[in-house]
């Protein structure tokens, strides 16, 4: 059966988003010095060979286990949820060649057709509920696992309902402040996840923690 | 010269403390589960033999890194600072004894003479806040370290100072939903850190950042 996970960037005291990324900011990077928060919390990513080539950022790059575990969340991917305000701020952001390649469930209250997009990713708006979203990416899932791709508030929905089955997690060495925050509005009992692997790398550290 | 230093146990959202984990429930682990996740948080160093020898709770223990790990941060501390919660809860919790073998500077609005423990331990009531508590740890500690042991709060007023050297993180595979979050109330610009280490054990993620 498809395993349901998240996979974010997070700074180390908790921030998945800088305060200031919003749609009302998205064009200037040095609010509240937003942009410089998020570049050290993405470093480590964008020089790993599997984003370069993918983005089209030219030859050369990491190879490795950490390039190794970006392709594999990749390859394992047949359905992304993701909330409303990550979807505003993407369909703005993201090239035409939408960066996700599968179905894309948009928890939204807004009634729009599916959108497909070059490359095989197509947005569907789901106005039904978290559940309904998850019920969808299951049936499109197949036998590969469904990526609750964000934004925090989202993720918050998903680990109360208690079907996130795997928690990845890259912890970078910066310190935001302020801003969005993964863990919070939890509810009791929260769910309980036993540690799979920390990877040990100069730039983040990669937690896996798997439901108990 | 000394470094200063933080080495907490820290839950997964990021709390240092579980909600209720306060003087008025100090007797009532019951309370909104505290005592369970408090020895979720804490369940890894429990079973390391120098905590079991140091603790006389009998023989045995694990040997390895994170022994090795909790004995050279003992070994390094040669004053400790604290908070007056930290200190008020810890004067009902400690043996006479009190686990320091050190100066412990705690900062508090009441007056009140040193008072000597037995074993080393002698608790330094400073009114004049963290600068001068620092300063008096700094003339007592030679060549060792300073440990800021806590809480929260007082963790964040030495961040906010931009003195932390070291900042050493025990993260356990357990949210509390609600507590006292170890980074809160943080001053831009923030310090910075580097990974120095990440140990991975199935208990608890062992996390080491120097400043830069």
């Amino acid at each position: 059966m498809s395993q349901v996970f998240a996979n974010v960037g997070l700074s180390l005291d908790g921030y998945m988003a800088p305060e200031g990324m919003t749609l009302e900011h998205w064009d200037s990077p040095e609010y509240k010095q937003w942009g410089a928060k998020w570049g050290a919390l993405m470093s480590w990513i964008l020089s790993q060979q599997y984003i370069r080539e993918n983005l089209k950022l030219g030859p050369g790059g990491e190879t490795g286990p950490v390039n190794d575990m970006i392709r594999n969340t990749t390859q394992r991917t047949s359905a992304n949820i993701m909330g409303k305000r990550m979807f505003d701020q993407g369909e703005r952001a993201w090239p035409e060649e939408a960066p996700f390649h599968t179905p894309v469930y948009v928890l939204t209250h807004a009634k729009r057709e599916p959108w497909g997009r070059p490359g095989g990713t197509t947005f569907y708006f789901i106005n039904d509920g978290p559940e309904r979203a998850l019920e969808l990416a299951r049936e499109s899932a197949g036998s590969r696992d469904i990526r609750i791709s964000g934004g925090a508030d989202v993720i918050q929905q998903y680990l109360n309902m208690g079907v996130v089955d795997e928690l990845e997690i890259a912890l970078a060495p910066v310190l935001f402040g302020s801003g969005r925050r993964l863990f919070d509005n939890l509810r009791e009992p929260a769910p309980r996840f036993r540690i799979e692997r920390a990877l040990d790398t100069p730039a983040a550290t990669h937690l896996r923690y798997v439901r108990e």
